[in-house]
């Protein structure tokens, strides 16, 4: 079956949109440009790295990693959140804000150290949300064992913004020795998902409340470097410190696009199982009714790893301690060819390809 | 006169004023809370520091600066940009972008690395405005010799957010043993600025457009760090490499506030000159027209700096021949009592409290 695959229409035609040239065709923002797929990629690609052009932003992760002076290697990332509500179930912005740039800093295998706080109030925005903005961020600051040092505040006037958006960016050291890259997937390697996808954005469009859905979803709003610093001791200890290839957080987009992304940048396929990949029966339900599909929707508490397939059973028992590791399982592997290209093998044996998230989905998901 | 001066009741009423806790009366955010005066530093003291209390947000500096598993010293710092018009004379939002995040590293005497770059976009907003924005930041980190090596995208609804915002944060390594904060004033001490006062602030204001001033003025947008570079050095070849106490770029609520700040910080008294302040003829005209007084309008390109007074005079002159000091001078200086107030002494001889900013001059300068 595996050679009729390869000779797929369909996949030559992505394969060619994947080697065109990352073009803006729009004159104006739209939605997409944000949600982190394609429309984001061609927009980042177009614009920031032809301006900015440099190898640690070239490499297109969610977090740069540098030496300062021969010192150990440092890691800085920034996120803005704008997400909508503020608050829902399972979180709100502040705390998002904390978890969402301890994450991006977590994928490098870094330990997170520092983050900045900066504000976009809008005039009018009641200070007692702001009071429990502030306090949910230092309570979720605390239990990741990070300080907000430095911070900014500005105000807009009424209608000039929408509530608050606040802007977190993160200092942390990169301890292990291990290269943890979103191009070093191999072909071999086993993909590992740390739990149910799909919870946060579904609980955000809910929160919403423009359907009428009850449920008892909430965001899986979590700090995952404490996860990431047992997988990497558990590789270290297993003697094979370098079986943990890739590390994503896969929000915006969801899983279906983080793989792209791994996809595209190790130049491997990457082959997934429908009946691997765990939802929540409720998340799948709500979905269904949203006409969404769980693979495109954020998670703000997950990580996809890609290992070794000798350590990746281990690993997967190993994250299963860990509060935030529970579901944690395989739901997939990496192959040679096609280059570039993520699938899925159905319930019912077939197999379809899953491309990066297109449009916009979830607009101010995080 | 002094001691007059000294049981003058308007100090004690000011003094007082000032030993009260931070209280927060609105209930409602108001564009004073971001004005960089009085009321944004009851905000700050009343709620940021509050909830996320540690020693390096405590200090109040513009930065946290830090040890790294004991590497060179680390300066880290954030601001989001808001200013309206995106677009003004002598540049834009970008431009200041990097320039505001430079110098805010610059003034703990670091040398500046790395840049974050996070963009909140309004739907709609046009694409080639963005690149010219972004064409605008890489020129401005070049010139800086920094790099902008990370990002972030979010687009929010139109209406939801005004245009476009920018968060940018910055690193710096601190390679000067110098000790420069802003609570160590001392008495006898001279109080320098870079250069003319107010013209940022002023030129933000004609842009906007509602008043139909025509004149030549332009925001003084401009990297510190290699002046800042310049004054550690003449310090240390003067065999006093402790001499700079302070150094503070004077934006959001101007020189008087800033002064203000140290003032306060270093428990003493700020006396300065009307007739020693460098303003603009034009900046002086536009002002008196707009009813705003200098001493508190934005400045992005100028510094304050508390010096010992053996070295002012040189230090001064080696200022001078650097371009973004061309228009260095004294303006006054740092005496005992009575602790926390800034005064001027006026071209007719008579001294007036200059305090703090309150309520918001200027919203959306920076």
């Amino acid at each position: 079956m595996n050679s009729v695959f390869l000779t797929n229409p369909l996949f030559e035609r992505v394969e060619r949109a994947r080697r065109r040239k990352h073009k803006i065709r729009e004159t104006h923002i739209t939605l997409a440009h944000g949600s982190g797929g394609r429309a984001m990629h061609d927009l980042v690609e177009g614009i920031f790295l032809e301006y900015f052009k440099n190898p640690m932003l070239d490499r297109l992760e969610d977090q740069a990693v540098f030496e300062v002076n021969g010192a150990k290697r440092m890691a800085f990332t920034t996120d803005s959140y704008v997400v909508d509500p503020i608050f829902f179930p399972g979180g709100d912005i502040g705390k998002l804000a904390v978890h969402g740039t301890v994450n991006d800093l977590a994928m490098s295998g870094a330990r997170p150290l520092y983050l900045s706080a900066g504000f976009i109030l809008e005039e009018g925005f009641p200070i007692d949300d702001l009071r429990r903005i502030t306090a949910s961020m230092q309570a979720a600051a605390e239990e990741a064992s990070v300080q907000i040092v430095t911070g900014d505040t500005k105000v807009v006037q009424k209608g000039g913004a929408d509530k608050i958006f606040i802007n977190t960016s993160g200092i942390g050291v990169v301890e292990t020795t291990a290269n943890i890259s979103s191009s070093n997937a191999r072909p071999g390697d086993k993909v590992i998902v740390s739990g149910t996808i799909g919870d946060h954005g579904t609980t955000i469009l809910i929160a919403r409340g423009e359907l009428e859905l009850e449920t008892d979803i909430e965001s899986d709003s979590a700090s995952l470097h404490f996860l990431v610093a047992e997988m990497l001791d558990e590789a270290l200890s297993l003697g094979t410190p370098d079986a943990i290839r890739a590390l994503r957080d896969p929000t915006r987009g969801g899983v279906a696009t983080t793989l792209n992304e791994i996809a595209v940048s190790s130049d491997v396929y990457i082959e997934i199982r429908e009946g691997l990949i765990p939802v929540r029966e409720e998340v799948k339900g709500a979905c269904e009714i949203l006409g969404l599909d769980p693979l495109y929707v954020a998670n703000e508490g997950k990580l996809i790893a890609i290992v070794s397939s000798e350590i990746a059973d281990k690993l997967v028992e190993r994250m299963q301690k860990n509060p935030n590791g529970i579901g944690a399982c395989i739901i997939g592997e990496v192959k040679p060819q096609p280059q570039g290209i993520v699938s899925m093998t159905t319930g019912f044996g077939g197999t379809r390809i899953v491309d990066m998230l297109a449009g916009d989905q979830l607009p101010r998901i995080c």
